[in-house]
């Protein structure tokens, strides 16, 4: 279950509006996003949030991975996202995919300003029991 | 989108095989526990995955929340999992039933071990243009 865990906060986007409303398309970019960079689709769920007074709803796409999953989350109020890729590396080493995939999406959306984190997860070493005292 | 994303890794859990192997009981217990901590479920997707000469296939449980989302991976074959519990705090501080949710789940499990972090997203000073030079 070892893996990397990357995350993107991104503000200011300067794409077209329709990525951070419309959570169909955003969804289809997400899914051809992923199939480009060689990971594995296994689902997904696309979710838009009602408009509010202060403008269109927000929208969550969610594409579940062979390798673990992908979730963006958008406020077109402030032109802002967070989007995480989670890959396991079991069997192969997804990490440099993933990168291209959080790459890919942040370019979509086209920040001004990004904010980037990336958690390994999964490294805890094995248990070995103690003898009692 | 000020928010906080809250991660456990867990080993050796010790619950029973079907919280690791059987989607549909696993995203079950996760809607139910949202629900439980007063979050808000606004869909979902469980993924099955096929079993390999190492025995059954673990699977991926997420719940798209109003606040953000909570996703879990299962590797039965190790008896580990990974769980993610992120919530935005748009309109109210929804931090404490993060850490409720993720307690029950890790609780669900029962792992012999637990790595936990969190991250807080979102938090980007807005921006200030500079005058030129």
């Amino acid at each position: 279950m070892q893996g990397l865990h990357l995350t993107a906060d991104v503000y200011e986007c300067q794409c077209d509006l329709h990525w951070l409303t419309d959570a169909q398309r955003l969804g289809q970019a997400c899914r051809a996003a992923v199939e480009a960079v060689g990971l594995c689709p296994v689902g997904e769920v696309f979710h838009t949030f009602p408009a509010t007074t202060r403008g269109p709803g927000g929208v969550t796409a969610t594409v579940l991975l062979a390798e673990s999953h992908l979730c963006v989350h958008t406020w077109p109020e402030t032109r802002s996202a967070t989007l995480d890729v989670y890959v396991c590396n079991l069997g192969a080493d997804h990490s440099a995919c993933a990168r291209q995939l959080l790459t890919a999406l942040v370019a979509l959306l086209a920040p001004t300003h990004s904010q980037l984190n990336e958690l390994w997860r999964g490294l805890h070493p094995p248990h070995t029991p103690q003898s009692p005292a």
